[in-house]
């Protein structure tokens, strides 16, 4: 793809994603978003023929947002049960700041069948760093790594079905933070 | 209402919920909601005007259903934490064998502005059970009630976000309550 084009297929999707994360996939407007990205209803058909094939475009950029972060964990060097933190964090503000990541996340709820979900690039994280916590000892006795990666999926499912919703939790993550890694791992003193 | 107008009402309620949470609000056909329910178009639009009203009228009665299992949880004699527990669990299973309020938590997920939320109904509850908790002594010290009710909030959002997507966790609910109740209480065995 030549340089302009691939700007305006980016822009595309930028204003695809605002479109998408505010009205839903029914409520968008295909000449909304052509305006959005500066761009002509020409180009916008030239690139994404159909709003499906838009709505799928801007689904496949949320998971390139969330691939680093998790390479990021996986790679990372400190204790697993702080990668974890970490990446749980992170992905919580990805919703809250990232665009792209939000209209995701919002029409994968709508049309579940649309396409790959978020959740592929990030749960098999999850289970990778609790199952590097219990071969370092970082889980209390009996507590199953598969259990623990549910536990957090669920919470972190939850946070971004308020953040959707444009609610917020009003308690410092860090307080609901600790209530886990409790019942993960006994405390933070581990 | 006459009896019969009022199983017309309850019929229509009934196939809009099986219709809105297989297809959304969107995707939702008010002719395949009238022959669900055995009714004219002419009794549906008669019992409710508009789609809107139509989509209002299951939201309300998912409330409905809400409502006796939060008065029970609040009016138990049991434990404030095991009154939780159940609270809980009675939560999730109700989303994923209620119709109604299955279709009233798509609704609410798809048109956040469209209604009063079904988390008004259950959140003070869980709120107000941890506060009991705490008063007797079942709660880790340092560990807030408010801190706890967002951390259930929270994985009671992500169990339904996972319902609604058709996927369960495949892990015993039994197993992650576990971890919470380490988490806030610092064990079972209090």
């Amino acid at each position: 793809m030549q340089e302009r084009a691939a700007r305006t297929h980016r822009a595309l999707i930028l204003a695809a994603a605002e479109e998408f994360d505010r009205l839903g996939y029914e409520g968008a407007s295909l000449a909304r978003i052509s305006r959005g990205a500066r761009a002509s209803m020409g180009a916008l058909t030239f690139h994404f023929a159909t709003k499906s094939d838009l709505a799928a475009a801007v689904r496949a950029a949320g998971r390139e947002s969330v691939a680093p972060v998790v390479r990021s964990a996986l790679g990372g060097t400190r204790a697993p049960l702080e990668e974890l933190a970490e990446l749980t964090f992170t992905l919580v503000r990805l919703l809250e700041h990232d665009v792209v990541a939000r209209a995701t996340a919002r029409l994968e709820r709508e049309r579940p069948r649309g396409g790959t979900s978020l959740a592929l690039e990030w749960v098999p994280a999850l289970r990778l760093l609790l199952e590097r916590a219990s071969a370092a000892g970082q889980l209390r006795p009996g507590v199953l790594p598969e259990t623990a990666a549910v536990l957090l999926t669920l919470l972190i499912e939850g946070a971004w079905a308020e953040i959707g919703r444009g609610r917020t939790a009003g308690v410092a993550p860090g307080r609901v933070w600790e209530l886990v890694l409790h019942g993960v791992s006994g405390g933070a003193d581990k």
